[in-house]
């Protein structure tokens, strides 16, 4: 196989230096480029439930980042016993959002750098977390690098010779994570050794599909086709999409995967027609110790979310009449019995799945990473 | 069974009285309740190929009225030869789009009734072609009240007793018919007879169950919930939906059916949860001379309709980035092996469906109606 010897993007949602953390905001793409300064634990909190900051390995990283801005601010500003402010701004961080593993996981190993420190001074226990918050995104940038090859190989199995076309969901990208993406980080390689065209779901109600993948691709010279959500089924039974590729939000031990809900309805799609479908996520995504996904906590929404359109530029819009109720779950979970494939950047798992991700898992655990 | 005697609706999407035709303008609903007058068939069809109009069975209705509404004109403009005229607006009315079979019919039902009158001066055949549209929203009337009570009979035999949750998709109710509606026809009635509540999926990229279905089911008096398409799927599964209920633009010989976008993906889901999916339409929905839905012309709508949000009192909003393609095939092919009942105003069809559809069929050619 052939392949450009550098696969990049020009799409960075983050900025962390020197103490200052940014990300760009989500919630204003694709009409404007607007960058959200975060100075303490709250903003990052606000960020990632408000959606400016989503994606699973990007809010994994953007609490371990939101945690090391905290600490360098408490450093500052000397208000308090620093333990105790630094321990509220775990409980925050921790209740930003509920369905993503990579949340709890990042916090979980912030945790043991300190406590890997015992007697550390604020100023010393600070400058820690920053080298720990830069190196899981240094991680997780390894990581779509190794799951983009490692999809990308997969895929070539699976796929006939020539152009391929490939349909995700949502937005496991560049914009989700803190390198390539994962689903896009495998359409990324794929699209270094072949031609890739890719169908993108709108993805409602948020539109990370027409507002951010199809930016984030369209940015970085891909052909790319915009779906309403409710097409990919018959798009999908008409032989023209190749494969199937998604990210994840939480995996269960036994390969139930929670995803952006309508992740569900596409596997249920490809198992139909035998249309490969594929899920991409780094080891972070891997909750090994939920036995199934019926056991994955899924984050329902404000029914505004769905009973008002909310439009860059425009503000809030309400598409549906005043006394009707509405109901959004922000996640579904796809049994892995409908699952081609996991691939992390560990390795691809396959059905069924529990012996492959227990290794994969217990191969992270030991550093280095891939 | 308990059911009140009179089943009706608050909700009618047309007028046509002394030769004055105006249609509810389904565009701009929830906020606006505007009243698009249509002066010819041109107006008409204009009409139902910017969606102001739009429902297989209302079409249907809309095309008649409108051929009635241009021999009228014609007869008062007195330019050039009437028949040759009305040819023209027999082409015009029957290219406004392609999926609905009830579009055609309703035009060969016209030109029936011209046949069945030779000689007539156009004076006359104006009057005649009047009274036989009149006479198709009545029998559309009566067919939606019969659907309804087919319908309710039908899901009576497979719901639990008590309160019942049925899903829809789309607007096939009241705004896409001349009576109560096919599938909401179907939710009014049973309605009637126990508490029902309605999840309505939003229906992108149109908005028909945000837009149309909650505002009618909230205007009689509904527990109506509105769901991002996306979510069907979950919800299906959770077991908290009792059946699904659509209507359809067409049906082949077969029982594949062709209806709003999404609906094949609803299909899948139930059949993976067995939870009942039926369809309801009235006969002038069949098109037996097709033996399968690969036969079905399906219609792809203006790309802009995906990239641009078309919002009643905003207007168009760009979601995606510039550059960016789309795909919008505005139906979909459900195969008659997903389908549990095709409900009729002359009966409820039951797989394999091939007889049923073909009796029920040669029954609506017999006049009177049911």
């Amino acid at each position: 196989m052939t392949e450009s010897p550098l696969i990049r993007t020009r799409v960075v949602p983050w900025r962390f230096e020197a103490g200052a953390l940014s990300f760009l905001d989500q919630r204003k793409l694709p009409s404007e480029e607007h960058w959200l300064e975060c100075h303490d634990a709250a903003e990052v909190a606000e960020a990632i439930r408000s959606l400016a900051v989503r994606g699973a390995p990007l809010i994994g990283v953007a609490v371990a980042m939101g945690l090391a801005v905290e600490a360098r601010r408490l450093v500052a500003a000397q208000e308090g016993s620093f333990e105790e402010r630094l321990e509220e701004a775990f409980v925050l961080l921790s209740a930003a959002r509920p369905t993503a593993v990579n949340l709890p996981a990042a916090l979980a190993r912030m945790r043991r750098a300190l406590l890997a420190a015992p007697g550390a001074r604020p100023a010393e226990a600070a400058a820690l977390l920053e080298r720990e918050a830069a190196a899981l995104a240094e991680e997780d940038r390894l990581a779509c690098l190794a799951i983009g090859r490692n999809g990308a190989d997969f895929l070539e199995t699976l796929l006939a010779p020539g152009d391929a076309t490939l349909l995700t969901h949502c937005n496991a990208g560049a914009l989700a994570t803190a390198g390539i993406g994962t689903a896009i980080g495998v359409i990324r390689v794929l699209g270094a050794r072949r031609r890739v065209a890719v169908f993108a779901d709108e993805t409602r109600p948020f539109w990370q599909g027409a507002r951010l993948t199809a930016w984030e691709l369209a940015r970085d010279g891909f052909d790319v086709t915009l779906l309403p959500d409710v097409a990919a089924a018959s798009l999908i039974a008409s032989g023209r999409v190749g494969a199937v590729v998604v990210g994840a939000d939480r995996i269960a031990a036994n390969g139930d995967v929670a995803n952006k809900v309508g992740t569900y309805g596409l596997a249920l799609a490809c198992h139909a027609h035998g249309v490969p479908f594929v899920v991409a996520a780094p080891t972070t995504t891997l909750d090994l110790d939920l036995a199934s996904g019926a056991e994955i906590p899924i984050e329902v929404r404000p029914c505004e979310e769905v009973l008002l359109v909310d439009l860059p530029g425009v503000g809030q819009v309400r598409i549906a009449p005043e006394g009707v109720g509405a109901l959004y779950p922000a996640f579904d979970v796809t049994p892995g019995a409908l699952v081609d494939a996991i691939v992390t950047e560990r390795g691809t798992a396959l059905p069924p799945f529990r012996e492959d991700l227990a290794r994969f898992a217990a191969a992270a655990g030991e550093r280095p990473g891939p």
